[in-house]
């Protein structure tokens, strides 16, 4: 693999780690009660760098972009949506833009490879690779020199926008991407490709079936890759392969990553693999309905903050979870010490007394 | 038991819930692709009583009450943690001031029965039934005329708010409360005493053995309550009895109320017995660390909306779940439609073409 002119990951700071825990630790209430609050306020202090991280300030990228793959009938929707939803998302009207404006989350589209030529838009990126990937049944899906292209620009996206986010929402739209992640999973986690496919936006059980033997189709075509870039050419999306360099940007600016769900949690698992010092900057927001997730998640031994049974993508996950990251923020922040509130501390013998 | 003088609670609308059902399956995303979203807006639009829910106004308020027991030894933490964490809430620094303040919740600390004499302020509303409750060990804990009465100021107290909260986040602070709420769970699920008695707030193994113990001998002393008012004087706190009052009143008009967790639980264990016409406008918010919980939950098939390890109490997972109300809300009122938006629906055939 071509390495790529990234600016490196700051690895997180072991004497920081300690007076985080420490000063969590201080707060009024019982120690380790506030559960994976807990957890989340120690990882964002040592993403940001300093004991009380700065509040979060958010942003939501959706990475859009079509699969030749889609016209073989791997999905429940016409590959129109995929165009027709970004012009949702344009005019507002989709779950995410719902999600976003009430969390205060500044919104962009990103245009990584949508097939139908959109209308230039304040809110859209215009990045396309190309008009929808190539049909991995037939042929890798892209070149590798689209491939560093797509994550060049996914970190060009992150690194160019006006406000710096300190936490980044990943969302995607692509009419056939949960079969791209499938593979995608299969390839990195070597799970059964079976086990790595699920239904996606709705398929029925005849769907199913046809969308298995398809992906089986598309596995025995290519070699198997060998390496993640390979793996990337021979099955990714655009959209997926922005989002890997939107990852590591995002690490390497010390912003947290919010995944949302099986699609964003694929393009983590070729992101940890070509930068491992990636995956301490990733928080895993939900554990979508998708069957492959989980062996995806269990890989990265990650463990989603939430469990809703969603199952649309869009960054609705990811932005569902936002709150949490500011409450972890805040309490780390804003909570009194038990010196500083008067407060007595637990007594030493257990309490049997 | 004395019937209580409270506004009937309505019956959710039949022909409403089928329109309310009907707008969100035409929102821009797969049929049921937000889970536990829809079925959280379908509650909440079903609640209001209207087809678009307006956006929540949430109030948290946090009852407090002492324990007659804790001076046994039931508690990691001693008694006088309970009137110090009173002064935290009035203060600020506790965690359900900073997640109240984060999520835009109105906040307010009720004295239900703190054993110290507490100073008046703008946020505390004094309904100190008796300082703290007798010692259920030896004695009951509370007259039914101190029940009757800690139910009809709970009550009180939802009608009194100066706003009328859509949303009521209800949290507690009592040292000594899991006790209480694991002996409201056994008398009321009838699961195992032992099974219901967890460590509280940190209790060691030691102190837990000591805990059962003197609930056993406390479930000797009294008769097996027969009704659910029973078991509130035999076990009960005064915070807890006036949140049984407090969800009666929120449903009475129209409010959701959001559940902390094993104790609050415990007080809709009562309230549901007493009411079950309570049970539709109450959401669990999440559960937590505490073993009985399980079981108080089970009885209610309640599934929690949060899993995050928690074992605060004072209302913080309920303000945790807030922002998730928000969004079932918003997705409802704002999401455009499929022929709104102009997006093609999902293929008929399963899409196996």
């Amino acid at each position: 693999m071509t390495a790529m002119p990234f600016a490196p990951v700051p690895a997180f700071d072991p004497e920081l780690r300690a007076r985080v825990q420490q000063r969590i630790d201080s707060k009024t209430k019982p120690k380790g009660s506030l559960g994976r609050l807990e957890e989340l306020a120690l990882q964002l202090a040592l993403v940001q760098g300093q004991e009380a991280p700065d509040p979060p300030v958010g942003q939501t990228l959706i990475f859009a972009g079509d699969h030749g793959a889609a016209k073989a009938g791997i999905s429940a929707y016409p590959a129109e949506v995929t165009a027709q939803m970004v012009q949702n998302f344009l005019e507002g009207g989709a779950a995410i833009n719902v999600l976003s404006r009430l969390f205060d989350l500044e919104f962009c589209v990103v245009d990584s490879g949508v097939a139908t030529k959109l209308e230039p838009h304040p809110r859209l990126l215009d990045h396309k690779i190309a008009p929808g990937t190539r049909n991995y049944i037939e042929e890798p899906a892209m070149s590798l020199e689209q491939a560093q292209r797509a994550i060049e620009r996914g970190a060009q996206t992150v690194l160019e926008q006006s406000i710096k986010p300190s936490v980044l929402v990943l969302g995607e739209m692509g009419i056939g991407n949960t079969s791209s992640a499938s593979l995608l999973t299969h390839c990195i986690t070597q799970k059964p490709l079976d086990a790595c496919v699920g239904r996606g936006t709705g398929l029925c059980e005849q769907g199913l079936i046809r969308k298995r033997e398809l992906l089986q189709q598309a596995m025995k075509r290519g070699q198997r890759p060998e390496d993640p870039m390979q793996v990337l050419c021979e099955y990714g999306g655009f959209e997926g392969a922005m989002m890997v360099g939107a990852m590591i940007q995002a690490a390497s600016q010390r912003s947290l990553v919010l995944v949302d769900g099986f699609i964003v949690t694929a393009s983590a698992l070729i992101a940890c693999e070509l930068c491992p010092s990636v995956r301490p900057y990733l928080v895993f927001s939900h554990r979508s309905q998708e069957v492959g997730h989980q062996y995806a998640l269990e890989y990265l031994s990650a463990e989603p903050l939430l469990d809703l049974s969603l199952a649309l993508g869009e960054g609705s996950g990811a932005a569902l979870a936002y709150p949490l990251i500011q409450a972890a923020a805040a309490f780390l922040r804003e909570m009194a010490s038990f010196e500083s509130a008067g407060v007595s501390e637990k007594r030493d013998s257990g309490a049997s007394t």
